[in-house]
């Protein structure tokens, strides 16, 4: 198993640096290899709102954020790697408690780097949701 | 054009009582007829601290939520339709400035709703994203 | 409406030549500007015996097809050009008998083609499929 | 491990009789349980014309053959699944081989079912191709 090229530390400062909607949800990297990434998103009150269930924007920004660990646990800290396409299947409402989402990646290219997520909430064996994307990335590499 | 089973007044009022991230975003419907919604998210200061530039969630939300409004352009006020898959693809970084969303539904059928979603920074020409998906659609219907 | 990079007859020779199912599968080009292709598929007997319907890796086989003359018509013959990732939805039941592809190119990068197909039978109204994807493109341009 | 509902035997027949282009591509099953399928693509000279890669309709061909055998090893033999969208990444260009692909649902629910499917050039440890969809199912069952 090869060494991740970013930490766990220094992807969770770079998301709460860069992404705002990342101060309403509080992300965590779980465990970060080179090629993986397992992303927790805490549960809190304000999800709890939405009818006693998460919603799909909240999936979709867990499997983008997973994601984003993944591609950069392959070229390290790069800002500029950015989401060319993601496409997600949404499987059963998650109960209220926390997700964790584990991603991987598929191909890297020179230019694009293409992954899946699986999320489950925590503790269950139930996928809820399953993503596949592409990152475009930056030309300099 | 026949006319939407829902307003935008009630659909902006579901949107707030059901979805959290919403407090967040400010989105309001500047357009519904049936089959079709437009939808528009204001740009705040949050989402400036982004880099200067709209992310990919708050993209995906958007594209969401206008899908939803679509559909329930055509069912009416029904918050147990669930969005059953999303498919975005991302084309040109957004400029800090309010994005528009239009939905239009391409099949209605009894228990799925499929749809697409072209994204533009307000006053541009240029598509920012493009999404397609599907809701799953109430058996009672 | 500027002029398409490749003619008609040229697409329709490079398909026959690189595509062994296009000695199965009749494809012809209605008309092609740049960034925009139409591509009819004819209707035969071998077809007829899916049960009365085309079925979907026709479809799929079709709007891949159409993608890539809208792809060329504005980089030129490029059989190098290869699809990166294709999603589609299946909205109808086509009936037996021609099926036309509309293609459009939503974002022409120096490295990425997005574009979105429509599907219809021909003659009629309602689409059969929509498809949205990208074409990588070769490094050279 | 359950059994599946449909023998590899079966599978084959049906997709003979309801798929034309399975005349032309040569399909076996390789292994079939309860909610997943591995389906093999025999490697032909018709296959090898296209300048010595197999190209992207004959990996989303045997993508949706592969889910198709996965959705039926959990309802049966039900020429009326049809498949209700299909998202494809295409990978790696496949070398003139025969190829693999897995297929595993990841949800069966009343109307629709979801899955995956990986495939690989035959005795190749690397994805040539990743692809999820959504199978929608007869209301009678």
């Amino acid at each position: 198993m090869k060494e991740a090229r970013i930490s766990a530390h220094d992807f969770e400062e770079l998301v709460r640096a860069t992404i705002p909607l990342a101060r309403e949800m509080s992300f965590s990297v779980r465990e970060i290899v080179y090629g993986e990434a397992t992303v927790r998103l805490e549960y809190d009150n304000t999800q709890l709102r939405a009818g006693g269930t998460l919603n799909g924007p909240t999936m979709m920004t867990l499997a983008d954020t997973a994601l984003y660990a993944a591609v950069l646990s392959c070229i390290g800290r790069e800002p500029l790697a950015v989401t060319s396409n993601l496409s997600i299947h949404f499987l059963k409402r998650p109960a209220p408690r926390p997700l964790v989402a584990r991603a991987k990646i598929l191909r890297l290219g020179k230019r694009l780097a293409v992954g899946t997520v699986e999320i489950q909430s925590e503790g269950e064996e139930d996928l809820v949701a399953h993503a596949s994307g592409t990152y475009a990335l930056p030309g300099a590499r």
